[in-house]
């Protein structure tokens, strides 16, 4: 396709290329624009109609609607950003450098930058920071027919219409009800009839994690956003709850791996900022580590009698990071998305430590078998065994006990991952071995 | 408000406790009969009136699914299996053991079990399994007005009426329309005149997972499903596409941490299974770490020499594996959300190396400043340093090729995560710190 187009460009075809455009999906034209040159980038998005520039322009990258922005004139950017979602604009007003958003907020009128301005005050991770104050809101002594005159009036400019709200006075919520229920019922029921009473709400500073859950959970398309007073201010629709989700994952996956979550995309973060993200935790853990290097030493006269003792380091080492690093990352997600609460800790230290003997003791027949037939030294077989079961056991509690504990503590969980389980279970490892060792082969 | 239902219940106050569950969302019903004792159970949920029961059922959990329809009598088990929508059933269906298999299809009448052994027949993880077969179709050369009436005459049993096809005699799509441009459009409007040609759709046999991509990539509520010969056949909503994004989340996390996926949540799953799916990459692992083992077998007259060489073992070996785990998280991550291309592959690299070169002289320069103050050793200094800087540049550039390489060869990327990543960079650091040792100290 991205050929097609750049072929009938080449061509100066433009009124071929015009239609061609006029029958693509805009999320696609949105892929195109990214892959070709600045240049033809922006003669192609002026040859789309201004429905479709708005909407290519709000599935674009951030990086690609900078760059094009850049080469907008200022009427060019009022006609997009007029047509953007409040929501898309606050997202995009968050993306940008300086320049670039004084130059949005110079185009919106006085009102609209009023709006913004208050949107942009929700701290980021806040319900409110995430919600679009375009729905629809109805009065209960409403009737379905008036209900979709309403609609009809104000819907074309709302993100959506399948879900509407009856307000009291006070801008409270009485009820909701959709668009199902519209259709399906007589024009002349009154809304107060059909409308489902005290609907599902999530404050403005609610954490937006804690808002998104709600739509799994109860199987929302939108949930309405309330003040402090109560009073509907918004709506947060699925797009961007999903959205919400992503991010929050990608978040989890930067957390266990030792990475300081970063606020853009692989290749929009900088060689710095991505070095900046890694050095913090890598130092922490790396002077962690040499703590179990300090320890070693304490041991030098046994490994200096038995040089062997130092082989099954790596290996020891590595499996106790790797059965603590399955646990801890089961526990993570299940807290996560709720399949285990913290009031189960018992329940899932009972089962790790029977699933850790069962698993720590296979490991060890497995092991003691390969000691065995290569070195044919029992006692070694029998110090490696034991270790490798006492380290698999101590893993795999710590696995479950240092994330729930930090959930206890409102920290975040997913810090409890592999890499700082790692060098607790190394440490641990390291000395129950040589003490097993110095114990079996009579060593001191 | 458990207790409050509890409290109601040991009083036999019924009616009372029927208006209160009345004025309650069924979710919230749910998740309150899944914190109570079977018998207690069974009976509030018989207080239930039948749509409510029905809807409540759907939000329950797999297990408490389970519990009560071994309690519920053939006739019960009916109303809610033919309230049910029949993508909710085939899930049930999935999660049940044999016998209530069995007494759910006894209750389906002939079409319906004709409809549900179809659905059943599509691979679990393609686009089939997770469709409904409810959607609204209408023609082109229907009105606005006579759109409205199909959707009233048909619309209460569809799981969503808020997108509409249009379909050909031979059930091909021409068109979709969406409730608002019906809401929006006037009576006498032709639907063909309104409706979006050529939509997305996914085919049955499609993978769900790339299916489910495009609900966030062209902000869909529903997609529809065609067959081989591009018949229409069902839609995918998006609450179960969320489910799908949530489950496969939870995939990469169970396969990054060395784990086989669980079909089933951490409690569901029993002690003997979870042992099983964590032994096999366990054991894997065990054994590769030996290689490393063996490795430092060979430089037992090092060690010998100098013990304290030893000790930096643990550190090297933890800090290699941290870095490359960083990496290769942000790289599968980077490719399962595709903001990261298979072609991308030269740029990753690119920023890797130099991200590599920074944080290893960083880490190089602080751990050097250590050994110096506490050993007083410049050489073990030096020798630490270079094998910690070639150690990050290894570990970052087999974080981003390895996932890379899966990618291309088809496999999944999330199997080449830290675990697997980390034995491999324990060998080679091992390797480069002894030859390093040997040349700055003059060992043999």
């Amino acid at each position: 396709m991205v050929e097609r187009v750049l072929g009938l460009l080449e061509e100066k075809k433009y009124n071929e290329l015009k239609s061609l455009l006029e029958s693509m999906n805009s999320a696609d034209i949105a892929t195109i624009l990214g892959e070709i040159e600045d240049e033809d980038m922006t003669v192609v998005y002026r040859l789309l109609n201004k429905d479709a520039a708005a909407e290519t322009f709000a599935f674009m990258e951030s990086d690609l609607q900078e760059r094009l922005i850049s080469a907008m004139t200022d009427k060019e950017l009022q006609d997009v950003t007029s047509k953007l979602f409040l929501d898309d604009t606050i997202a995009l007003i968050g993306e940008m450098p300086a320049g670039i958003v004084k130059r949005i907020l110079r185009q919106a009128d006085p009102a609209k930058r009023k709006l913004i301005n208050e949107l942009l005050n929700y701290p980021s991770d806040s319900a409110g920071s995430v919600m679009t104050i375009e729905f629809v809101d109805l009065r209960e002594n409403m009737t379905v027919a008036q209900a979709f005159d309403r609609i009809r009036q104000v819907g074309v400019n709302k993100e959506t219409i399948y879900t509407c709200y009856a307000l009291d006075e006070g801008r409270r919520i009485r009820g909701l009800v959709t668009a199902k229920d519209l259709m399906l019922n007589d024009q002349n029921t009154l809304i107060s009839d059909i409308m489902e009473k005290d609907p599902v709400v999530v404050n403005t500073l609610e954490d937006k994690e804690d808002a998104v859950k709600k739509f799994d959970k109860y199987d929302l398309l939108s949930i309405p956003v309330v003040d402090q007073e109560n009073r509907m201010v918004g709506i947060i629709t699925i797009d961007d709850a999903v959205d919400v989700m992503k991010d929050e994952n990608t978040e989890d996956f930067e957390k266990m791996a030792a990475l300081n979550p970063s606020e853009d995309t692989y290749f929009r973060t900088s060689v710095f900022k991505h070095a900046k993200n890694r050095i913090v935790w890598l130092l922490a853990l790396m002077l962690s580590a040499t703590v179990t290097g300090l320890l070693i030493t304490k041991y030098e006269n046994a490994f200096a009698a038995i040089p062997l003792l130092v082989a099954f380091i790596p290996m020891l080492m590595d499996t106790g990071g790797n059965c603590g690093s399955q646990t801890s990352t089961l526990v993570i997600r299940g807290l996560a998305i709720d399949e285990i609460k913290s009031r189960d800790y018992i329940r899932v230290l009972w089962k790790e430590v029977r699933v850790a003997a069962l698993v720590g003791t296979a490991l060890a027949v497995v092991n003691g078998a390969r000691i065995l037939i290569q070195y044919k030294d029992f006692n070694m077989a029998l110090v490696v065994g034991l270790t490798l079961i006492c380290t698999v056991v101590i893993s795999k509690m710590l696995g479950c006990t240092l994330p729930m504990v930090a959930k206890r503590l409102k920290l975040d969980p997913a810090l409890m991952a592999a890499p700082l389980i790692t060098t607790i279970v190394d440490t641990c490892s390291i000395v129950i071995y040589f003490k097993i060792a110095m114990k079996v082969m009579h060593l001191s």
